[in-house]
């Protein structure tokens, strides 16, 4: 298994990358690793590595699409760069998965363009693991498709389904629609259509409500991209605001340091379960490959996971399965 | 100043309505109440207390709204019953504002169906007290529009400008909107043009994402209903959701109980500016009078607080100063 990794993606390289892509290899003993990025500096960072050079090969992509660049503008453009050469390589079969933590808008783009969609797929859709209560879930949509079209919900439906059986071990995950309230007459007309498409899936559960995602009333949370995206990015600064409103309140009871410190780990034993980089990315679901894009900040965690989980998709073969299920 | 007061809404009546406007008149000289609902169970609910009996009077209306029921059809429908009794006394004169735990909806469609919009106002708005790592701000719509035209928007801001202005004490308010990026070309189409229209506007900041929402890096965050809606409900979700996550970081690190109380404490006092008794409930922003709803599980404090703040709102004038903004 060939797992093409971008070295010249996120806020962090090719410093994560490279390590991601190490402690990667040490942990599953299938796994070949082909950096993709400027093959010099690439180089310079494996040398402060030691590892099994057989399995972690370099691929010169010299140009960089910047973290805010226009997507399209640069996968037309950077014919050079890590994403459109990284897609373009698994479009060629010479690797199983492409894996980055660049600009995500770029590597859709440039997945949809080069790899093409699934039979059955009308547009590829992006997913989030979520912090619960109860174990880390599926939101989706969360940014690739603004506005959705009801059979669009079906599909992503099907698609998380797959995902959240086969990679994040939920056997029998259960969907909610996220909405202003249960009742099946609430929300916009593009809830209700989506609403009236879901209703025929077994493992539906009907609407939910912002207040059931922390209580993991579902697994898998159904919105489209505008919602999906302002929750998740809310939801990602929880740890930063609790943590602030902790430091007030334990102004406020005017506790000794020691007290102070004893909360501070507990709080931060308590919030790791927000810690995206234990989860490290999902693959755009409905793209014809596995293409996984992760947060910016990957740390070389996150990396590392990001390659096994693709890993996992191909093992899984769960285009397979989509395809199956949608047609 | 008389604030006539729901006595037959929310999860706790007569109860908290009792309660919460009897500590009303206590902490303002210058209020009268009237309790509308069944008569006889408010009486003897008062009969548990001793207040000034001619500050507080008791408009009998026997049907209750129940919280589930259809809207329009209960306004439609119950003429008797203390929403459409109490916004109708409204419209009469007899008092200065409602206030209301009770149906939502049914408050909403009263107040337009009564009292009417006011000059210039395409759709009335619900906003809500949203808590920050700065203190309290505005988000809005949460609910009652959930698509919003253009023009919409531009007057949601101007409004809640207003309102966090007089009655939340912000000074220069900074409007926001809610959206999946910072560039002014991001969004639905629908978010696109309520960047066009917003732009106008002195204090509009441009487009926030869901991070910015805890940091307060406006004092009015700007979305249509949905998006409000479902941050909203996830948000106040957040409290008992960090509750568990801390008891589990507390099992983990094996703290002893007495320092399993101290985390609790201090989680206590840190998340209570999550308490939205704290505030109470906004009003509706663009009905031709003071119409305010609080949440179904509204305290004493809670309804106390509305009370406080429909005197305000009253005192201010602000509907006046909305129809001289808008016009």
């Amino acid at each position: 298994m060939i797992i093409a990794v971008d070295a010249a993606g996120g806020d962090y390289f090719p410093e994560n990358p490279v390590k991601g892509s190490i402690d990667a290899i040490e942990e599953n003993d299938e796994l070949a690793i082909i950096l993709v990025g400027p093959e010099e500096i690439i180089k310079e960072e494996l040398a402060n590595y030691e590892f099994d050079e057989a399995r972690i090969k370099v691929q010169d992509a010299p140009e960089i699409i910047e973290m805010d660049e226009s997507p399209t503008q640069a996968v037309k453009t950077k014919q050079n760069s890590s994403i459109v050469k990284g897609v373009g390589m698994h479009k060629a079969g010479e690797c199983d998965a492409f894996v980055s933590a660049g600009n995500t808008g770029a590597l859709l783009a440039a997945s949809i363009f080069l790899l093409g969609k699934l039979k059955g797929v009308s547009r590829p859709t992006i997913g989030a693991a979520f912090p619960t209560t109860q174990g880390v879930r599926l939101m989706m949509d969360v940014g690739a498709n603004l506005e959705a079209r009801p059979e669009m919900y079906g599909q992503f439906a099907q698609m998380g389904s797959i995902f959240a059986r086969e990679i994040m071990g939920i056997e029998n995950p259960k969907v909610g629609l996220l909405n202003v309230g249960e009742e099946k007459e609430k929300g916009t007309e593009e809830l209700k259509e989506a609403f009236k498409e879901l209703k025929s899936l077994p493992n539906f559960i009907g609407n939910i409500e912002g207040r059931d995602i922390f209580a993991a009333k579902a697994d898998i949370f159904l919105c489209n991209g505008l919602v999906g995206n302002i929750v998740l990015k809310f939801g990602e600064s929880i740890p930063d605001a609790i943590e602030i409103f902790i430091k007030k309140g334990i102004q406020k009871l005017q506790l000794g340091s020691q007290e102070a410190q004893l909360v501070g780990k507990v709080l931060k034993a308590s919030l790791q379960e927000f810690n995206p980089d234990r989860i490290g990315g999902v693959p755009f679901l409905g793209v014809n490959g596995v293409s996984v894009v992760g947060h910016g900040s990957s740390s070389p965690l996150a990396i590392k996971n990001m390659i096994l989980n693709a890993a996992k998709c191909v093992e899984h073969d769960i285009n397979k399965k989509i395809v199956a299920s949608l047609n």
